[in-house]
């Protein structure tokens, strides 16, 4: 490989994922093999019915390794096709014949470019999203363990910024862990209604493959009570382990818009873990805390810091795989049978939203597993506002006395003295006597404490772990 | 309604939606409608278990039409608290007050405005998404038509711009109907799954409803057998006919990243078919045109033509939808348990993929339903290249006395002098006898006809005509 | 109107433009408006030309008055020709043809919808972005008070979420101004260089326009030595008060692409300022508040809350903005003379980018305005990490004795000890005299006091005030 | 480097801009370089003031060269701290020592990572753009060359996918062109304006480095008549060549907004002429032609096709863009002094930008200068439509006889009646002279000769060929 090659992208500018078994998984190389071995299966396949020999067939296979080939050179070439896999054809025939030279003509028989490609895509995809499951089932899991040990660790409810209502830690766990299961949910469906083959020939007909089995074997291509059509199809998706489409898909783009709809969803679900984490995380609020390590979070400039450095990559790539997602779901629209620039415009793009979305989870589960849960500085800001963090409570209370909207505006006055004059709102409210609410003093006390409102929060919790994945990873090999 | 407010959009720069159901059905006062649908089944939903007089229930359903109140002056009083629900309660209030004080403390009893807002926002999701579902099945089914009608229409299958290999006109049309099919199983599935209620109260532990339940009947609030917090959400969910979720979802946006990818999905693949059409369309090509209709398509300036306006509508909305669903999706990333802005963001991007992906469902049907085949052209077009488009076959008949290399060289060098002389590819070839190839004129005369070379394209459609939508649309009601 | 029209849009989903100026000068009656001044102004620009009679001229720019049309059965209309123009020439030479029978014929003279729809849209977008940048001045002299005000007010810088050195009020208040000051340049430049009036004709090369002239003037049409080509576009350009392109822009949509940019860039720098002010305001740091007007800010659910609103209706058009204004980026991608559905996408998207942006800009009037900044809280944040805040400091100073890494190394020690034990780091220091680093307590109690180290805070406040915008807007008008 | 590294992306996916000179310009190593410049320009900008010994800067400016480093090391580490930059400075410190033991404490003094980092992609991004501009000028060049050479040449103008009006090839290469250069002048305006220098310190207040310099050098830190402020951003701009900006933009992100948006016009202008090359590439067809080279646009199935890969690689690039650049914008949202993931989302995104535009500019040149132009295909498909494509001029010519009104419908009809018969437009007209029209057989053939009917064309060539760009690219090198 040419020297400059190398040094395209060795991950210095994505550390999400720089190092993760996802971005191996998705490299250049990861991929040359998928189309390798998407060559060496349509190879399989029609040997399997006989079209081609089984002798080409296992030299194709043979021939068909990543490491035999100049990666770099593949990609200088296909600047002259615009796709790889010309040039990936011509050097795979040449290292072919170089084993067998008879074997020679049978590689890329009757294929066309995009069956190839797409295809090695898929096989990709198909590795990539059991990463990624594998690691939302980790996530998912020690989150369930925060969402167990927290269930009643009152904390504040935030909404717009400000303190609300309690809540706990708990329920907050056991909603990032619904959506990180809501995540792997979407992601299960793809893979168990399966990532299809592409087999479609130059134009999604299969014309070539059919042309070549009735040249090779007219009796196996006329064989209307088992048409050649289908076996050669379900060949192929048995020997690449994928999916039978119900049509060649060259312009019908399902798989694509579908992928990046779930890795947007993914990269979005954790991205909202870690806003979360972040902003518990400030200075101020200090609720939580990011796993300690070695080095871990330090600061080219500041001794003192501690970053939060795992919820830092999530976020950055929350906010990157939406847009490119967003790329990918336009190829939908695509004009004739391949259209000239949409179709290539897809790889990159889903590249990197496999990339992106695989180092997010694969972090994520450190962030998930590693999490500092710091219950007293929960209950200790919990009790910053002096009691208002339940006026709404306060106010029901005296609705059935003064009627909801005086309550309400009795409240939203106590509520401003109190914070003006830095007093807790019950004293404020004992004070008001003259309002007309009637409540003593000790029962202002009992109503003011947070403990006491924090509603359905612990019974949310045990539905919400009570709801299981229903689609278990079936581990990261293939 | 002041008069400003009603010039706002009346749809004249977005005509794919002007004036179509889906519009009315996503307006502001359909959105106000079902917000205050979400207000009356609440507390027919409180009254159902006792915490609220049934008497104020069906006052409070009797005042929620959207009719009685001021939608201009409700939108410009929602720039005060950041959402609409602040001054519709209000203004809600008010007129239930003028039916029955006493029912006036019951309106909005324990909630927040996300509940209302959100468990609207679903009312309205859902009759969109069953208005768009049934444009889909008309859709589907003419486009079924016109695959069955053409599944061995001759045409020229078009790849990167040019000629590659025939196909059919079937072929294609089926593939059209496998994407809106696939756009349907996507939002059937959403349906079916079942857009959710909200129901969280202030900071999602639903401590409001509680408290108030206590307050009113303490007995209902203490059964732990029956949990109140259980059957409340079930009854809202009965009485809107939404569905129950797990847990409260203010800040877990799943089903709003859902509808974005399946709209964006489903505007994906209609505008699919539009640049087809349009490609089809073009005037040297002349394979397809729209629908004729009195006035349809005229230009401002050019007597003579007729536009594929239709076309043109379907793919201006399939360039908008993807990034705004985008926009959505990005909303996952949200912090705390209700962020300041990222929740507001939502609404308008929500009803723009909605009424942008439904004017496009809409216009299809009028697409596919009267679209123009012009079989006779396709032919003539198929012929266009002297043969050249078949040259992929002959370069196959030639391989084994050849090798597969020398074809392809010898038919690249015969296409080239074709295309440069003008003559057919067939005349050319049989002129090389130099070249060793051994086939004879009349020989490559019948190789040279298109007629014989597309593939499985037929059996394909049948294959594609087979495959039924799973769950069909109940309708535009309900 | 028919009623369904009236109410599609209130503004109910959008609180951060409706009601504002920008919200009427963007909506469908003004876009009417503007269309019809095209056209009266292309019939004045004909008329100063002599090829058009000024009878005429002045029948149609009597009757172009928005009112006289019912806008929603224009929207209507425009489904049958995907564009408003068509049936806006009808209805319009309708009531030319009411005053004045003769003068409808000059209705439209030569020309094409898209001369009319762009032009029109060139001038809603002119009279928005003035609305535009007469709020950006305000906000910017606004802010600029706040950082000459608080040149000196130290506040706790913040990175990664954590405190990282002291900074102050007044350069965080300089650096919002210096971003409005870059939003409003890129607006200036806009309105400096002059959006174009749009005159092509049906294909952009004007060839009606030529036609009628020579019909009805020959002379002026064959006056070589006065270009009427150059003439028209000049009298046309004079008439609306736009800029002359250089060629006709149907196909090349650099000033839509311009507006896109710099819309969507003041966006976003208006969004950094919210989420700012959001960061700031949360309960435990407290260290700003909004302005506080009677109801702003409640909630429907919690009586103490005083919502940051005007920062959620910014940081919600900031979310929006930049995904809408890439679908318009987009359109560069158009093929032909006009393609079919590429030009109609982005007018919706257009508007929304101009109405978000403007309400953005006009609610950051309010909150730059009326901002409360609470200095001592400040101080009081500042002083949370017991010195840590500058450890960045005391390694500066110790690594001339110690050598830097071993000085940073020490000071990383220091802080984790100081933040376990709950200590000061200043306290922790001056007991750590065995790790030779040499300084005494009353030294080290300097060093920890955060005034002593704000850098050049000031400095820049200074600086970044001296830099004034180059092109103050010329007010609403025009 | 470790194997796996090499092998992320060799440009297998993205043939666009493998192998191009930008791709290098903006991979891994050139980012690193880039860096190693920012810190060495520093220490000798520090050292040109005195406050660093020049010995040091020397020894750093020696150590800092990229092939010293193990770039995925590095890559690897970034993921402890969220930035490549604390590992890299680990690094340059140790190879520093390994020359000079006392330089080492020199190393990055008073700085901060993302000083580092932005200064350094502001170094990429200057090297990238000027590459991008230089491409963008041979493409201008050739495209005016174009348009000179076929001012005259005559070929339908198309809209809605329809012949409409005629037009020239020269006007529409002139067009091409004009948006060349409205991108130049784009990226122009930001090398002119300049890309800044980063130097803020920890949180933007210079504090680290002024206190460094007061340990140092206390009389050059206290030097009120040359503040040191200003020296020390004047020489780090001098020694970098970069800009100096008004303040520290840690979280000011004018300057990436601006390259995203500039980058963004580039790959969409640059896509329309893809999309307008792929058009009148089509089969049916047939005006242009890409330039041929041995084995370009070869498929791997069909022998006969040239596919138009210059056009299909830079359409992919300009569908790719706008939504990456999109991710770059919404980076303004930045909260505090520097947000905790969006800073980091920003790197991958802005990289994409410049090499997908780098690669899509260099491709461009190759088509312009290349494109083969087909005058005869052009007449040839203008005559298609038997005289209809100038239905507007007929009308025109008529109105004065039968109104505009009648004269149009009489057209509609007319050509209807053409479309329908296959019959040319002159003769359906002729043979209706029933219809009142009045015009002779001979007038209506000279009127329906379409060389008669391109308005303005020439003029607007000779008018777009006068506008110049004004400022020429300096250069690839700087």
């Amino acid at each position: 490989m040419t020297d400059e090659g190398l040094l395209v992208d060795a991950g210095l500018l994505s550390p999400v994922r720089a190092g993760t078994a996802v971005e191996a998984a998705v490299g250049d190389r990861a991929w040359l093999q998928a189309m390798l071995d998407a060559e060496a299966a349509l190879a399989r396949a029609q040997a399997s019915l006989g079209t081609l020999p089984g002798e080409a067939a296992a030299v194709i296979t043979e021939a068909a390794r990543a490491e035999r080939f100049d990666l770099r050179a593949l990609a200088l070439a296909s600047r002259e096709t615009a796709n790889p896999v010309v040039g990936l054809v011509q050097a795979l025939t040449a290292v072919v014949r170089g084993i067998d030279p008879e074997a020679a003509d049978f590689v890329h028989r009757g294929s066309t470019s995009q069956d190839i490609f797409d295809t090695g895509a898929m096989l990709v995809a198909a590795r990539a999203l059991r990463l990624v499951r594998a690691d939302l089932a980790r996530t998912a899991q020690a989150l369930a363990g925060l969402a167990r040990t927290h269930r009643d660790t009152l904390m504040p409810g935030r909404t717009l910024a400000l303190h609300a209502v309690p809540t706990t830690f708990g329920l907050k766990a056991a909603g990032w862990r619904a959506l990180v299961l809501d995540a792997d949910a979407r992601l299960a469906r793809i893979l168990d209604e399966g990532l299809p083959v592409s087999l479609g020939g130059a134009a999604g007909t299969l014309a070539g493959y059919l042309e070549y089995a009735d040249i090779d074997r007219p009796d196996v291509a006329a064989d209307t009570a088992h048409p050649y059509l289908d076996r050669l199809v379900d060949a192929f998706a048995a020997e690449t382990g994928l999916a039978r489409p119900v049509l060649p898909w060259h312009a019908l783009r399902t798989p694509l818009a579908d992928l990046a709809a779930a890795l947007a969803f993914t990269a979005g679900a954790l991205g909202k873990i870690a806003v979360d984490v972040q902003a518990l995380t400030r200075t101020e609020v200090g609720e939580v805390a990011e796993p300690t390590a070695a080095g871990r979070g330090s600061s080219s400039a500041m001794p003192h810091k501690r970053n939060p450095v795992l919820a830092t990559l999530i976020r950055a790539a929350a906010l990157q795989v939406p847009v490119i997602a967003a790329g990918l779901t336009q190829c939908l629209v695509t004009e004739d049978e391949r259209a000239a620039g949409v179709w290539h415009a897809e790889w990159q793009l889903l590249r990197e939203c496999l990339r992106l979305t695989g180092g997010a989870a694969h972090t994520a589960v450190e962030l998930a597993e590693g999490l500092e849960v710091r219950a007293g500085r929960m209950r200790e800001n919990l009790d910053l506002t002096g009691g208002q963090v339940v006026s709404e409570r306060i106010a029901a209370r005296l609705a059935p006395r003064l009627g909801k909207a005086a309550a309400k505006q009795l409240l939203t006055e106590a509520s401003a003295t109190a914070a003006e004059s830095g007093r807790p709102l019950g004293t404020v409210l004992t004070g008001m006597s003259g309002a007309g609410h009637g409540l003593d003093a000790q029962y202002i006390a009992r109503l003011c404490d947070p403990a006491g409102y924090s509603g359905a929060a612990g019974a949310l919790v045990d539905r919400a772990l009570a709801d299981v994945p229903q689609s278990p990873p079936r581990g990261p090999t293939a």
